[in-house]
């Protein structure tokens, strides 16, 4: 167990996120073709996978079957994907390229990317409640996770703050709240459903989990402001220095970007931590948050 | 039992699921309090209730609880809000008007109004996976079939064949599969849901109920085009004459309106032999068909 090197892991659990994604999505040929066909450019063909990434190697904690955590993977994927498409819309951010292509609205069309939006989020929840992935009253629980973590009180109320909040200075903690529902809680889920898909854990563990969880989506966070103002628009596959451009708050204009580095690695030390009662069953989501940590795009 | 008569029944149980949907809905001043005002504005104070009462109707097949029957009338009536907002929209309909009010975008917003339809449909997948309705597997089963239905093999679907055939003839069968998903698949999904909520049906009670589903669902849809080119903006409370004037297609242009009156009563009478092995349990559901057949709004 965990003898493959990170690397290769990481490339294998994306190649089999992705195919997955392949496989529950409906044929692109299929009627409604043009939205099936959307809903597959959306999803398909790019991205870190990091949620996915993560709901494999949480899921190792617990012995969750592979095929289980297909299917969680796929899930959380499809919520983030939706997300994007829509956060990418004219009303919204009115991007233009996202995972170096296209956005789906300029590919396609606005009512399509509606549309398209809509319906990943749809099949999300039709995945979880349809396929055989534990005890019906797990299932529920994970349901019930994943739709608070996107809801008005998780991701979509984080953008509501986040739209708010453009050109207004915000604290630490005002910014911190808006990002752990904007980012920080679709990551906690793809942690949190990654375990529940395998044996149940203790009270102590859960809590240390969620700890690891919370850290990592806020560290997710804080590299992404970083890499927004130092990376290039060709390295990220999505429109570098808009977070500045657009006056939104970030950690970079919040605390400077040496703090918020220092930031990052505090954030990586107290997941670490977290994780400490796990042992080696952990490997992989350490590997995972040092990746995070110290990803270049 | 059914002795109140009906048009009380239809009164309590509207004011029911309002006052359900108030209560299930956050708080207007929780944060974000602008999303949540805008959900609750989007979702109460209007609307014939339609999918709530037939989630009602249906579950005095199985003998379901009130409390049960609130909570799937809730989550359909959710993801029929939702519908609304996101249809409205700039790149959709462009309309402004809805149960004689402003749209949820002229009310607040454009990237309010995504959110707030974003969100509503969260909200349905989360009270359907959080509250004790059932057998965790029947709620399951439950999710499934809803997600089914507003997914891209569902409403979503047969919203995107709209959008592809403004402006294009179509047949009464191609006519029929845009509205079975558009429309019928929500309405059927609310007669299932609502039965699932109690005692299990045999296989021929549920084949006979699908069927008056899916009839009731087409009678909306056909009833619905008729009173698009008959009756006026102030009595719909929405904008009349908008599916002609946007070249759409409808039963009426298909069929003319004599034809299409008749198209509506022959569902009708199937909708009712349909229901007859359930005896005296369907009376409410035979009366909540005659209603969406004879209705003027």
């Amino acid at each position: 167990m965990n003898t493959q090197p990170f690397a290769e892991w990481m490339a294998v659990t994306q190649d089999r996120a992705e195919s997955a994604l392949g496989r529950f999505l409906p044929a692109g040929d299929s009627i409604p073709a043009r939205l099936h066909d959307a809903m597959r450019y959306a999803t398909l063909g790019g991205g870190k996978r990091v949620r996915p990434l993560l709901a494999h190697a949480a899921g190792e904690l617990t012995g969750a079957t592979p095929e289980a955590l297909d299917v969680v993977g796929c899930a959380v994927e499809m919520i983030h994907a939706y997300s994007l498409v829509h956060d990418d819309l004219p009303c919204m951010d009115d991007d233009v390229l996202r995972r170096g292509r296209p956005t789906c609205h300029v590919e396609f069309d606005e009512p399509t990317a509606l549309l398209v939006g809509d319906s990943l989020q749809t099949m999300a929840f039709e995945l979880l409640a349809s396929q055989a992935i534990g005890e019906p009253k797990q299932q529920l629980e994970m349901i019930a996770l994943l739709a608070h973590a996107s809801g008005s009180r998780g991701m979509a109320g984080g953008q509501a703050i986040d739209l708010a909040s453009v050109g207004k200075p915000l604290t630490q903690p005002e910014l911190e709240l808006m990002h752990a529902l904007k980012t920080g809680a679709l990551i906690r889920a793809a942690v949190l459903l990654g375990a529940l898909a395998g044996q149940p854990l203790s009270a102590d563990e859960r809590n240390n989990l969620d700890r690891f969880a919370k850290r990592a989506g806020l560290l997710f966070q804080v590299v992404d402001d970083i890499l927004d103002c130092t990376a290039s628009t060709a390295t990220l596959g999505k429109t570098a220095g808009k977070d500045e451009a657009a006056d939104k708050p970030t950690y970079v204009a919040l605390l400077g970007l040496e703090n918020a580095r220092a930031y990052a690695d505090e954030l990586r030390a107290d997941a670490r931590d977290a994780l400490a009662i796990f042992g080696d069953r952990a490997t992989r989501l350490n590997q995972l948050a040092d990746f995070i940590c110290h990803r270049q795009f």
